[in-house]
């Protein structure tokens, strides 16, 4: 950082960018086992990263840390706003950990990494009944924290407060209240819909060389610098900051989908150009990272969806698909393309849903998880509830429990709370493109034209070059000027799947 | 490891595998920054390895490690030979650190890595005057450095034994002086002789896709283990083993030059085997790695040349060469291409040696270390000094300090003593051969059949499964039944050559 600062604020900072540089080494260790570390190194590289791992942790609540804390909490007044921001952060994950006691989180610790394997199995099999002591247990345990760390407005708002900060129950029961009652009526309309689009051409058999040159040339355009991160390839895509200047994403390509790579490279790369444009003020500190799961994905669902489903977007770039791939489309309309990358239709699996079914998932989630830690809803009950509500908000109902219940990994690790960060993003997004919308009254046409430099231009003020100094209510308070507002989802959601299905 | 340890010893091991498991971080780290790290985040990737590398050099000296040092020392007698050859090398480790200054150690770091920038420029420009400043005050440091350790028998003796534990200058002077003496002719007659090998075929163009099959191929024949290892490309080749499960090599393809890449697979893959075939009794211990710098490197040369550069081998695979690059080998024999590979030509520069010149370019640098910490040799005399002796020993003299005294890096990073490990890689390599050929009178029979795994299965047994447990000698003696003797590295070079320039 520029700032001078005094020695205790240094030492500090010192500590920080300490972590920060383990941090990055573990990343890089993980980085390595997704993208192609050879199978019998596995287990080494495991120990390796717990190793590294526990030392972070132990030095995120060292008496040393806690110390720094006291002292620069007794005078906050002075202190500048990064240095305000980081002390609050490190605080809270201080607590956080500290409220613990270290035999219940070591016993939680070992009881997630063996429910994963056992979710794994279970998923497989469709038998809940395997994984549901692991889970019960979780949840116990779950509750327990909440004891340690202090209940808030309610028990579910201390587990939503770890991925949203700052996120209420009573606020997320109006907007997924909103959004559940304005899209189930719409994706009814939908199925009943005569004009649905033709979409078999997007599983013809396109090369992946072909898939490869396209991702590459799609993320050159949104602005992806080549020379600050790199795409490869992994079974299950992801982004990650290394550093600064190293922010990587991953894709898969599949040769029978010719979506698929490129929805999650335009995906990921929302993500990276979040993480690639913070301000280098904040290199190698704590706040060189998005501010919350929900506004990370508010950048990588804008690329992905606001801006690459769109008709102007495909207007421009369908040329460079069909030169591509000629025998597969030469005589597909870009129209068709872009009727045939909205289709709409109610299915099971979350992460094969389409953009307004998307949000069904989610608050189906969300209603499950608060009735977990807020209404004693039995671990034995789940799967009853789990099928009544799919059936109830997108009439389909899982015929077995790994295609229902037992689908996510995200349970089996204990991460409850962090499943709506997805529908926030999506509602971010609507909110923020309906903002640049109003400042750029002919984004289209600069879509169309493909001049995607403005959008990044834009999203790098009033978002990427804060990274974690800005909370993100005060990121789109400011930006929109309006609190998180569902409506304008819903507006986007309708309106466009009018326009794909030809609805009145 | 298997064995059931009292606590004390359980903690030291569990502190050594820390170590360990930091190592794996910085050489993974350190691996992406050759292999592809964008640019970008090369500044702060370099902080990074620099915190963790100042974190493991700290716990190695820390008190902790002291005191399980003097704890274990106390009962050597007690201890399994694993755990006690732990001992004895971790004590020389925390010798070497503490008994340092840490200002002077600092004072060095910097220095060279100042130094390191020094010469990169001086090398380029040729101007030896703006880079001896920092040599003078590197070999000062050293000298003070010798001073803390501790003279041995000689003060150059201090700086060897840290690459080759137990070499010694009286037992180099005589192994290298004999080496000298008979090679120094054998070059001098190869000068003299008509019949020299045709070579430009060698740098007819040669595509990259088929150079990296090839690379595989002659890989996979090795028994390279590509479930436990990779290859990737590097500007300058390496082996870097992360974990016992995960050994990784590069090479660098130059399309003008299909030897390059060929011997440089073969070389960093011999590399690989050593510490793939390490005894998994050793994995995440510091004995999983090998045990000098001269033995690593007898390894790789003896696949290198030994083997690689045999006729055996060639008659097996180059039809496998040849069906990669039939426009360009189809009208060249085996025997051609094998006598180009191993033409003899006095040259400056030591990395484009060939195998026979190449010791002598070693015994240059040995005598002139010696010089400079034994006798005094003035930093300024040191290009008069290295041209008279290439001339000399080679018949060539530079014209210009970046093709001489300038040419390789490891004197601006202090590494005074190293440079004899090449050499004795060699000899141990032609020492070793020998001995495998009088275990398996049939040797050049199978290497002409394809059968490459008895080889690696004798190395196993005698070299690759101890890892840092045995020191050189005991391997050398136990493996060979003698010390080390250059004779057989002598004998080797001139049969083959008299061989190839079909001298009497």
């Amino acid at each position: 950082m520029s700032a001078t600062y005094t020695n205790e604020s240094q030492a500090f900072v010192d500590l920080l960018k300490k972590l920060k540089a383990y941090s990055e080494a573990v990343g890089m260790l993980y980085w390595d086992l997704r993208t192609g570390a050879p199978r019998k190194g596995v287990p080494g590289r495991s120990e390796t990263i717990g190793m590294l791992s526990t030392d972070v942790f132990k030095l995120s609540v060292s008496d040393e840390m806690g110390a720094y804390l006291d002292t620069l909490e007794a005078k906050m007044d002075e202190l500048d706003a990064p240095l305000k921001k980081m002390v609050q952060d490190t605080r809270k994950d201080y607590n956080r950990n500290k409220l613990l006691p270290p035999e219940l989180y070591q016993e939680y610790v070992v009881l997630t990494s063996k429910a994963e394997s056992a979710w794994e199995e279970a998923k497989h099999s469709g038998d809940y009944d395997t994984f549901k002591p692991f889970l019960k247990d979780i949840v116990k345990i779950s509750q327990q924290f909440i004891d340690y760390w202090g209940v808030k407005e309610t028990r579910y708002d201390t587990l939503l407060d770890m991925y949203e900060p700052g996120m209420t129950v009573a606020e997320l029961d109006r907007i997924f209240g909103d959004l559940r009652d304005q899209l189930v009526p719409l994706v009814e309309e939908v199925k009943q819909a005569d004009n649905k689009p033709a979409f078999a051409f997007l599983k013809d058999t396109y090369s992946i060389e072909g898939q490869k040159s396209f991702s590459n040339f799609i993320l050159n355009q949104m602005g992806f610098d080549f020379t600050a991160g790199r795409l490869d390839e992994s079974v299950h895509p992801f982004a990650i900051g290394l550093n600064l200047g190293d922010v990587r994403i991953t894709t898969n390509y599949l040769e029978k989908d010719v979506a698929s790579a490129i929805f999650s490279s335009l995906h990921e790369g929302g993500h990276a150009l979040y993480e690639q444009n913070i301000s280098p003020a904040f290199a190698g500190l704590p706040l060189c990272e998005g501010t919350s799961m929900g506004i990370h994905e508010s950048q990588s669902r804008l690329w992905e969806n606001l801006v690459g489903r769109s008709l102007p977007f495909w207007k421009q770039y369908y040329g460079e698909l069909q030169r591509t791939f000629p025998s597969q489309l030469s005589q597909v309309k870009a129209e068709d393309f872009y009727r045939a990358i909205n289709r709409v239709e109610p299915s099971l699996i979350r992460i094969e849903a389409d953009e307004v079914t998307y949000n069904l998932h989610i608050i189906i989630r969300y209603e499950i998880e608060k009735m977990l830690f807020n209404d004693n809803l039995s671990v034995d009950d789940l799967p009853e509830v789990w099928n009544d509500k799919y059936e109830s908000y997108l009439g389909v109902r899982p015929t077995n429990n790994g295609e229902g219940v037992l689908q996510d990994v995200h349970w089996s690790g204990g991460s409850f709370g962090y499943f709506p960060s997805y529908a926030l993003g999506n509602m971010y997004a609507a909110q923020m493109m309906h903002s640049m919308r109003k400042g750029m009254p002919d984004l289209d046409a600069r879509i169309e034209n493909g001049e995607l430099a403005p959008i990044k231009a834009y999203l790098t003020e009033h978002v990427y070059q804060y990274g974690k100094l800005k909370t993100p209510s005060d990121i789109i308070q400011s930006m929109t000027g309006e609190a998180l507002n569902p409506q304008y989802l819903v507006d986007y959601l309708t309106n466009k799947t009018k326009e794909v299905y030809q609805l009145s």
